[in-house]
């Protein structure tokens, strides 16, 4: 296919997750042998950089997840983790998560905005309210918050955060040597939040930063998570197993941000893939096989039984799911991943050791195993068909999936058009097309002339 | 003088501190015109470990610290900086001040382990309660918790947090592909913390770190915090304006140390000091008296009123400190500061104004303005005094202070035999040579047989 100038370009990013997003990466010969090494994590950031990818993302959550014998679970602190990368990457951007139930708005507004600074304008903020007790119960409480008001502290926590992130006017530092003053006293303000979660002072000790703030990504796909991300996210990272599924979800999210006021293209929709290449298709669905093939079984029925809501010896291997499983309302965990991986069981008829390895290569996101071309074409599918903006890469072993994935498919799609040979902004929010944000405390004509 | 090969070395920081420690360093023309600049921070990091420094100091709150005109005053997170800083150098250690008040022990806990992770073992945490109403208004209170009561929570914090560093025992990762076991589950271990102010099951998701856990530093001198200090610290930041003050402190903390049935050489004593070093004498006093005539002492009046308790207009600039101040005992804030300026103004009969001055150059710590030899002879007097195991250096103009410091005294301190030509070790507790700390959860055969 010839190059057409008039396509938007897609949005890629690298979701980077110890030795691999396949729950059995680690036992392949080719596997690191550590996840929590900080040189593996800067050999994956210069691979995705020399790809051009828009960024590399970090799930996260203050809890030991699973089994320690079932996979790497030591994780290293995101925001921390994507500070050492910043400093062997000059581009590329740098979103972490973290959750606004078990943060201080102040701490973490000004550690992202050290981010940012430290980056050069390269930070963003995956927003999550963290599900499950075993999370809740390293913070003093016995069981995880009532969804419905996770979603009310976290968009209490956004609104206190931002006012903390303008709490300095762009020209506020003046550096007047001659008559001793530093920065304008009336540009650096007071926020005096009073809400129902935080009461808060300010202002931030951190002038604003090359962004203004971070770049806000949301994840969850519940429907208070679809309303939070269409409120405020600039963009979503998503699960869907299917195309018509992607499609409705995109459509249903951007519909969510018109009727708040917003342009529909100022939030950009990114599912997640795990693409397995091989150098033909079977060599891909071999891989694949080996993976599954190296999955523990107990450990992810455990797993799945937390998940849908029922004790570990209700779910028979070599049998598929319980009827009489709850509701998505009877969960107060992770509402929208129940729904998904209940209906992808109960739709394909799968035993719950299927749905163990289908779960095992990525909890629950689309897995392509095929040539570069074959995942190509997918990605350019998905997104011809209206399901995406971009996507966000998973590759089921790393590093090697993602060296594949750049050398491979990379240029393939930068061959049709869809995506970037060089970078052409500096920043984060410049890779997405997206604006740097207006301060909302102080006016917009001082905030244009500021240093953005 | 000749070197002494018995002699034990001593051991020097460099505390960063934006363009310098003197309130008015960003008004000379030498000085950066932005402390939030990553670079600046990346030069000085080089600079320190030039000399073989022992390590990078960042002191903090979290709160925007005295009026924005005075002083640079945004100030980077410091794990997110010094984790910037671990990137550009490979052996200095990376002291980072965070707060026990403000913070919650997991997340905090599993912070420095990454650092400590990321930095091949470098990482060192000075332990804050945090003074001020100020700070307490960021996160939700009316006013400082009792000074007595940040101690009991700061004490059951490192609790919480040694017990969340030591829930992987160092052996716990196998790795074991064959098996298709990555740890064994018997070596992570819940820790069920259930205190006052924290309840934590743990286990922590971060695994056990090259240091096993970070330095633990501490910086208060009030009673409590020389208790905490001679209980828990491995070295103490102070401030000491006299050599007999210093002296009666350093056996004062030591002996508290033994009562705690600890070795007095595990706790090492650091006064910070404020060089101001010129190639003469005339010259260095002439820098000093140009920093001291750059500063707007309306400023330092506000802030001095803050700290000794009183209305700002009861300090009149060209008279004494009034006689009728509150006592320590009165005072919620900083203790032990309140009481190291009120005794300085007094003994030296001071005018506000010219106490002021003395503060505007490093707070209260001690200012020594004279040649690199000069400098190099009062820190061997400290030390052979038995005032010092070493020296907080903070130098009033950053970078150009440490340059010379590093350049010209460092050079006569190693010729003298009192410090290190080189490296010998490559973590921090090596350089202050310090034990690799026991796991308390698993027994000390199998941590001995870990990767320290």
């Amino acid at each position: 296919m010839s190059r057409d100038p008039d396509r938007k370009p897609l949005h890629l990013n690298a979701f980077l997750m110890t030795v691999g997003h396949h729950e059995a990466a680690w036992r392949l010969p080719q596997s690191p042998t550590d996840g929590t090494d900080v040189e593996h994590y800067k050999n994956l950031a210069r691979i995705a950089e020399r790809g051009r990818l828009d960024s590399l993302f970090l799930a996260d959550g203050p809890v030991l997840h699973g089994d320690p014998g079932r996979r790497p679970s030591s994780i290293l602190e995101p925001t921390v983790l994507l500070t050492a990368l910043a400093g062997v990457t000059s581009r590329i951007g740098l979103i972490a998560t973290a959750s606004t139930s078990y943060n201080e708005p102040y701490n973490l507004a000004r550690r992202f905005a050290s981010v940012d600074h430290v980056s050069g304008g390269r930070a963003g903020w995956n927003i999550v309210t963290t599900a499950g007790a075993d999370a809740a119960r390293n913070f003093g409480l016995d069981d995880t918050p009532l969804h419905r008001d996770r979603y009310l502290r976290a968009a209490e926590f956004l609104d206190v955060a931002t006012k903390l992130w303008d709490s300095w006017a762009d020209d506020a530092v003046v550096n007047d040597k001659e008559g001793g003053v530093y920065a304008r006293a009336e540009r650096v303000r007071r926020i005096d939040h009073r809400g129902p979660h935080f009461r808060v002072d300010g202002p931030l000790n951190v002038r604003r930063s090359p962004q203004g703030h971070p770049l806000l990504v949301q994840a969850g796909s519940s429907e208070d998570g679809k309303d939070f991300a269409a409120r405020y996210a600039e963009a979503v990272f998503t699960a869907q197993q299917t195309l018509e599924e992607g499609v409705a979800f995109y459509k249903d999210v951007k519909r969510r941000a018109e009727t708040f006021g917003r342009d529909p293209d100022g939030i950009k929709i990114l599912p997640g893939i795990v693409p397995v290449i091989g150098a033909t298709e079977t060599e891909a669905l071999a891989l694949d096989a080996e993976l599954e093939r190296h999955i523990v079984p107990e450990y992810g029925r455990r797993q799945l039984a937390r998940l849908v809501g029922v004790p570990e010896e209700r779910l028979v291997l070599d049998e598929e799911l319980p009827d009489d499983l709850p509701t998505e309302d009877e969960i107060e965990g992770a509402k929208s991943r129940f729904t998904l991986v209940v209906e992808l069981g109960r739709r394909e008829r799968l035993t719950v050791r299927q749905l163990i390895g289908r779960l095992g290569g990525g909890r629950g996101h689309r897995t392509f195993a095929g040539t570069a071309e074959q995942v190509a074409d997918t990605i350019e599918h998905w997104y011809d068909s209206g399901a995406a903006d971009g996507f966000n890469i998973m590759p089921a072993l790393l590093p090697s999936g993602l060296e594949v994935f750049v050398d491979q498919v990379v240029p393939i799609l930068q061959e049709r058009g869809l995506f970037r040979t060089e970078y052409t902004g500096t920043t984060l929010r410049e890779h997405y097309g997206l604006p740097r944000p207006a301060n909302r405390l102080f006016d917009t004509a001082d905030s244009a002339a500021g240093t953005g």
